[in-house]
């Protein structure tokens, strides 16, 4: 058979059969209302957009390409392997394929009837070589930064990216209330992970959590135990745990875990491309007695953030409002991390990407809005010894938070 | 008590206990010897390392920061967030802290006396937005694209390095080994590729796959069934699979699997960073005769392949070769990928990342060297039905190759 004449006419149903949900066309009509407001704020004249997560939230389709998005006039997708899978996932109407780049200008000019004078494009992301190349397609057309515009108009959520947000909080629901039963003791911390992870994915966890950043890499099996708990590593959290090598020196590892150690999950879900982030604390038998008080200060201090959300609230302040209460529970030297290491955040943007709009930390001074989705995870961090924490993820309503990843507050002892 | 003071003394003792290979101080002499030939060869005068891989590579630590390479001198590696880790897992001499990219210009000149007057990074990654900040930090100073010298030197692997990749390839044996008594009828792709996954990190497996790219992404769970093998996605691939969303369109869905289908299994493993691919069929109950007939030519394919593996062979007409034979076998249409999406590879380097070189690819005309190590993958696609194939990962040795992945050739019929 064809297979350009399968995917057209099998693939879109076969693909909602089995749990896709493509984004609507009225949904794309109203991010793209939303990035042209920005674009004229910004005098962007057209965008030209390289990201995967960028491209999706505009097009719908991560098949590989660009989007072309003009102040005025219709958007052209140009893919490069699989196009008609673009058409089916895509409510586009402009949906062309290209093989070499060197047909961008032609394809833009042919779409467009011009070419623009300057382009908005992900300079925080884009590859110099991509650049130089663009610059040589594109003679004498100026390249503008249009990272910030673009995470500035993702930071508010719709409510069709709130109910894929919900549904992954969902997923991760699940994976918490299936841990109790999986944790044994002498099991490594990896393979406890393992076996979350197995959970996640068989309810609809994509797997790959996804940070905007060259090197910075996100993943689900964040188990630490006892003392993996009191390592920081190379992620700016309050612990990254010992990992696996070198080349891996974060999340769970090879230790066993114990009977009474503080066990950490920090768990993050990916569904739809839509992430949420939640962690609780585990232990075998009853947990020691510091790191019960500990896990109590964490959940005051979290609480306290929590009741705080609202429209308006300023994000900086929400952060720098949770030292002097750590400070007053006794736990100034070991909150957000060891003496010198200390993060200085207590809340991040969650969505498409883990580092998001808004974050809730030092020097971040503008205000929450509705519709922000964000993740407020404050931990405790004993060096030697262990850590604490707990993490959920929220979206900010007209009058305070509607919770993503609902699960009790409790110590889940087994 | 002292974080800075706990890694010095216990951390080192604690991860070699747990798994941890460090790369030994010799080793990362012998790298750098090697990447100083290439610098003279090609007139750089220093490195500025900063994709993640490329400074494992040369310092034997992912722990966030930069390597500093000159010509001649002491290299220097500037580390961000945890300087103490980085100094426990880095046999080199020089390594420093710092809190912002403006401390590095003065770093640099203290180290080495002065600052070099044209410098190689890794212009294939480094984003846009840090290249106008170096210009900024380092006025007058001129950036040459490294990135294909680094990779030339990477492509040739140590002993120390094929043992890490013989112990991933070993991993993988066991996963493929416990695979036949997982799979049953009726279980999800998603949810078998989980449970591989499982059994694989219990083993020592990272999780992570790496690619060298912008947007590309990879997984081990590339699990697909009867007709979603016959689906082509973003990946330049012969098939990506249905995937779980548009978000996540490649590798296992939520597709429960029958009988008598093909089920293609093309799981990757990464230890200490060090990644091997294999693929293997798997069927429950005996696989519709089509099928069979198909992966026996795939095998035949990839046996002559493998039996050509010697130093000095063309590695594009090791891709060539195949194509007369797949011609002959019966698959002219259907081999790499359906008609119009076919592939023109038949193998790439792997290590550290899945695209190195050599690729056994149109194109790609140098010989083949001792030491290099490379997956050869024929595959055969039915669209609309399904997809057969067979993938092993192997070092091109003085008289021919040595396998790392190694596994029986059969189909797995449960």
């Amino acid at each position: 058979m064809d297979h350009a004449e399968w995917v057209r006419r099998d693939l879109r149903a076969l693909a909602e059969s089995h749990g896709f949900w493509c984004t609507p066309p009225n949904e794309i009509e109203e991010r793209l209302a939303r990035v042209r407001t920005a674009m004229r704020l910004n005098e962007i004249e057209a965008l030209w957009v390289v990201e995967k997560m960028d491209y999706y939230f505009l097009s719908g389709t991560t098949q590989d390409g660009f989007l072309f998005v003009p102040e005025e006039g219709a958007p052209l997708l140009v893919v490069k392997r699989e196009l008609e899978r673009a058409r089916t996932e895509s409510p586009l109407g402009s949906i062309v394929g290209f093989r070499s780049p060197r047909e961008l200008p032609a394809l833009i000019q042919s779409h467009w009837g011009r070419l623009p004078k300057s382009v908005g494009v992900e300079l925080d992301l884009l590859p110099v070589r991509d650049y130089l190349k663009y610059q040589e397609l594109f003679p004498g057309m100026r390249f503008v930064d249009s990272s910030a515009m673009l995470r500035g108009v993702r930071r508010i959520k719709s409510p069709f990216e709130i109910g894929l947000m919900k549904m992954s909080g969902e997923i991760g629901r699940k994976v918490y209330e299936e841990a109790g039963k999986l944790l044994k003791e002498g099991m490594t911390e990896i393979e406890f992970g393992g076996l979350l992870e197995a959970v996640a994915k068989k309810y609809g966890h994509e797997g790959l959590l996804r940070v905007r950043s060259l090197n910075y890499e996100a993943y689900s099996w964040h188990v630490l135990s006892g003392l993996t708990g009191g390592i920081v590593s190379q992620s700016d959290s309050p612990m990254g745990g010992l990992g696996l090598s070198p080349a891996f020196p974060v999340g769970a590892s090879l230790k066993a875990m114990r009977a009474h150690e503080p066990i950490l999950v920090d768990f993050g879900i990916c569904y739809h491309g839509y992430q949420t982030d939640r962690t609780r604390m585990f232990s075998i038998g009853k947990m020691e007695q510091k790191f019960i008080d500990a896990y109590e200060a964490c959940r005051e201090i979290h609480n306290a953030v929590l009741d705080a959300i609202r429209p308006g609230r300023d994000c900086e302040e929400l952060f720098t409002m949770t030292l002097p209460l750590a400070e007053k529970l006794g736990y100034k030297d070991s909150y957000l991390g060891p003496p010198g290491l200390q993060t200085r955040f207590i809340g991040h943007g969650i969505g498409l990407e883990l580092n998001e709009f808004p974050f809730l930390a030092q020097g971040q001074s503008y205000p929450l809005e509705a519709g922000m989705t964000l993740a407020v995870e404050p931990k405790i961090v004993f060096p030697g010894e262990g850590a604490v924490g707990i993490e959920d993820t929220v979206v900010v309503t007209e009058n305070g938070f509607e919770m993503l990843t609902p699960f009790d507050q409790v110590i889940v002892e087994v």
